[in-house]
């Protein structure tokens, strides 16, 4: 699995959408071209990761949309269910639940928690905000997969604990910490505060070359 | 500016935010050891990352809070304020307007814009929303340096032309694909969607080995 880089992941999810959307339109047939478009991707680059999952096009044809949507979708596991639970339904949470686009996705959330009493019992989305509290049982007796953290940075670790603990095999942390837990749970984070960081250095950098100068990293 | 990875610019985010909790316990010095930690990055790590800016600790001692916040704030841009325009006030939108602590960081909303009439006019977080017809003129008048894109993946190229042509010099991007905007505009993409599948994809080749062997990426 590690031999499989992030971006690869990255651009098997960019033709999944293509599909998607191609098979929406109703054409059967799609070329290399077609799902490199948008991303910056040669259409050599999207015949050679095709090939490593043994999905070959017919030239001057294309590739079949159904069958490789089927197949990407069995690579990406999206032609199962995966249950989620979300702790934390303050803004990033609510978010993520009123969003409603990971159902269609395969993404159910099955429980919702929060420890802040004026939130729990009110609805998000859809879905009632439970007590932190029944954290553990009700994550295992729902059989989750995938925990979402989006909780302030105290007390992430002693959720993700928890998580796995109670079964879940896959942590996505919105929480602006790192989390430690065993190697085979597989842990992605997106912190926005870092994402806005990283542009203000961009941006800074690119003003004041005698910074860009002295900062180089030789790694 | 090439030069300075994006993992040390996330490193530099982490010792920031660990030197601004430390300040505020009222702290005057700080270890390396202290400011590694929770990241899982090695002491040394930090000596170097750090002697790199041109900051030593002294053996013992550690680094001075204040003065290494001061000099890590100038290097991530942190040291002046931002002003951020919002394109976009649904879910994603929403959670950033609500979220109020970029503002701490520096990141000042000056206009959040949405080409839905049910939501022009509206308050959120705060800000009101204005009709993306005047997006153009207002990013210019405002100053805008950042522009945020929270709408959906079909309009965002658009959007990311009609920002930069305002004035706007770094996109943070939360639709669901690809900006081509000019090489010195940096761009930061967050797709939660590709997130989700990304741990879908590592859980279901933890569960079938045949497929992780049939699917290594020899880059």
């Amino acid at each position: 699995m590690a031999r499989i880089s992030e971006s690869t992941v990255r651009r098997l999810s960019h033709y999944y959408r293509v599909l998607e959307e191609v098979a929406a339109e109703g054409k059967r047939m799609i070329s290399s071209r077609r799902l490199a478009e948008r991303e910056g991707i040669t259409s050599a680059q999207v015949r050679k990761d095709l090939s490593y999952f043994g999905s070959f096009g017919r030239r001057g044809l294309g590739y079949s949309v159904q069958h490789l949507r089927e197949e990407i979708g069995a690579i990406l596991g999206l032609d199962r269910r995966w249950k989620v639970v979300v702790v934390g339904a303050g803004n990033i949470g609510s978010a993520l639940l009123s969003y409603g686009g990971f159902a269609e996705q395969g993404f159910d959330v099955v429980a919702v928690f929060d420890q802040d009493p004026r939130r729990i019992g009110q609805r998000i989305g859809g879905f009632e905000v439970l007590d932190t509290a029944k954290l553990a049982e009700l994550t295992r007796a729902r059989g989750a997969d995938i925990g979402v953290i989006a909780t302030p940075a105290r007390g992430a670790q002693a959720v993700a604990e928890a998580l796995v603990a109670a079964g879940v095999r896959g942590i996505l942390n919105f929480a602006p910490r790192k989390l430690f837990v065993a190697d085979d749970v597989p842990v992605r984070t997106v912190d926005m505060t870092m994402e806005f960081e990283s542009l203000s250095f961009a941006l800074t950098q690119a003003r004041s070359p005698r910074r860009r100068r002295s900062g180089r990293d030789t790694a």
